[in-house]
């Protein structure tokens, strides 16, 4: 099959991918769209020691299931697959089964090919109303609300930091669920993507000086986003992190300690959550996507989506 | 009057330093007995740029005062002293006030002398039975107690790292509250005094090869301890900070994102709280002194407070 390789520090196009073969338990799905996401990309730059097909926001139609009902289905996946045997899963935790896999992050192929396989259980039916494009945002959405589950955002003063795709989901999340959101970041042109909202999107030198905040949300995806952010956070706030990256970062932890803050990482967050946030028609997600190329320009498509400024760059089948 | 005053990177004993003059709203204590606690250590190796006595944990009786009622009276008080003017100070929070000053670490001269001052709003007054030696406990008991605010610890999995007097007074007190405890430190000494309660108290090599807890308290005094705590934390576990360090210290807060960890700077809690556990009767504090100087010995109180395994020194007056 078609798709995109990362494999010895490379990523390639190839079209003789094996096609998976579904374990127990196991849908075969073939993917529509997938969306191109900044792990991908710290994923090229050796984070996680990833090797395989990467690629974990998609949409797709399920061409094989154990549950025959599925077949046909329009469906997008939950990317963490747990053992389902240990103490963590049988509580529930499948997200932090120590020997889970990860759609395209860890030990799983991913979505940049044409087909993929993961547990029937982990997939969602995609509502009829809601279009390939948009479909692809669940994932990335439940990663926002994942941060409402995390803390007290109703009533709170939120400050985004970066004006990215997740940035823009989670201010625009976060927005609807009850917070004062101030998202800044470093493009115009994102940031008018949020015109018409109630939220307050700025450039860093737009900053109220000396103002701290309840919540303040590392969506930067550099290095100095969690340093920069523990500065902007209100004694006894919240620093929530989102931001990997393949370099080692340094926080002071000092400032953490005399401010009392809580330092919080979070990650994947339910596809119920996401797609209820999806479903509420509120989301600016359309004008989020800057262009799709077809997986045989897979590499242009990386490059384009590793550009300063860039927005969503999709793959399509 | 007597006392110890650092300055120029220098600590010395004085017998000329000026007695305080207390301002608008403050007593002045003459202090019977202070405890030397490892943040002092840490301002005479220049963390904080502090300058003047140093000393936060006291007990002393009351001189003069703007309410009568407290003259005469034996107290400990509570050592953040907010400017009561701003935002912060009327929400209740004088503790994380920007202007504090803090007894002994910013901008207040402590309790390593005869005489302090500070606000009477700040004081606690100590019952009869409660000795002078038990009473130094109450600021470092109500700084353990603080953990107990800040996460769910009744029926939690803990494990605190260190076995300092901090890191015993936490173990005891998160033990009292609920938590199965586990005690990780150096030295079989110290671990001795925890025996008889149903605290798991271990040597480094002797903890549970791959256990996870759900929550770890770095009270190390150490750079190291913050990303050792990080390890031994389980996803979605919480990680305690009460360690402050001269020294930057770096984690790896890819692996607070991945495995979701909250990481809780935790400083001073209310006497209110450290006195409650002081009258459970439980805590076994008088076997964690050391030995007591009189002021004069001052120097070599310090000296014996920064030697490997040393347990708490009181200095006299």
């Amino acid at each position: 099959m078609r798709g995109l390789l990362y494999s010895n520090g490379k990523l390639q196009y190839r079209s003789d991918l094996p096609k998976p073969v579904p374990q127990s338990g196991e849908s075969l799905i073939r993917v529509l769209k997938a969306g191109i996401c900044r792990t991908d990309l710290e994923i090229t730059r050796g984070y996680m020691d990833f090797s395989g097909v990467p690629g974990h926001e998609f949409v797709g139609v399920v061409e094989q299931s154990p549950n025959p009902a599925m077949v046909g289905s329009r469906v997008v996946g939950e990317i963490n697959c747990g053992c389902n045997a240990c103490a963590i899963c049988k509580g529930g935790l499948q997200t932090h089964c120590a020997d889970r896999t990860v759609l395209g992050i860890k030990g799983r192929d991913g979505a940049f090919a044409e087909y993929l396989a993961m547990p029937e259980a982990n997939l969602h039916g995609v509502p009829d109303g809601m279009a390939d494009e948009e479909a692809v945002f669940v994932e990335p959405v439940s990663a926002a609300y994942r941060i409402v589950e995390q803390v007290v955002v109703r009533g709170a003063s939120v400050l985004v930091l970066g004006d990215g795709k997740l940035g823009l989901l989670i201010a625009q999340t976060l927005d609807i669920m009850g917070a004062g959101v101030t998202l800044c970041g470093r493009h115009r042109n994102k940031l008018a993507i949020l015109d018409g909202t109630t939220i307050n999107a700025v450039l860093e030198g737009e900053l109220k000086k000396g103002k701290q905040y309840d919540v303040v949300v590392d969506a930067t995806g550099v290095p100095a986003g969690a340093a920069k952010g523990m500065a902007l956070t209100r004694p006894r706030g919240s620093l929530i992190l989102k931001t990997t990256t393949a370099e080692k970062r340094e926080i002071d932890l000092n400032l953490a300690v005399i401010n009392e803050i809580s330092v919080v990482g979070s990650r994947c967050g339910s596809f119920v959550h996401g797609m209820a946030i999806m479903e509420t028609g509120k989301l600016k997600v359309r004008n989020m996507i800057d262009s799709e190329f077809p997986i045989e320009e897979g590499l242009r498509a990386f490059e384009a989506a590793g550009k300063p400024g860039a927005m969503k760059i999709l793959l399509s089948f």
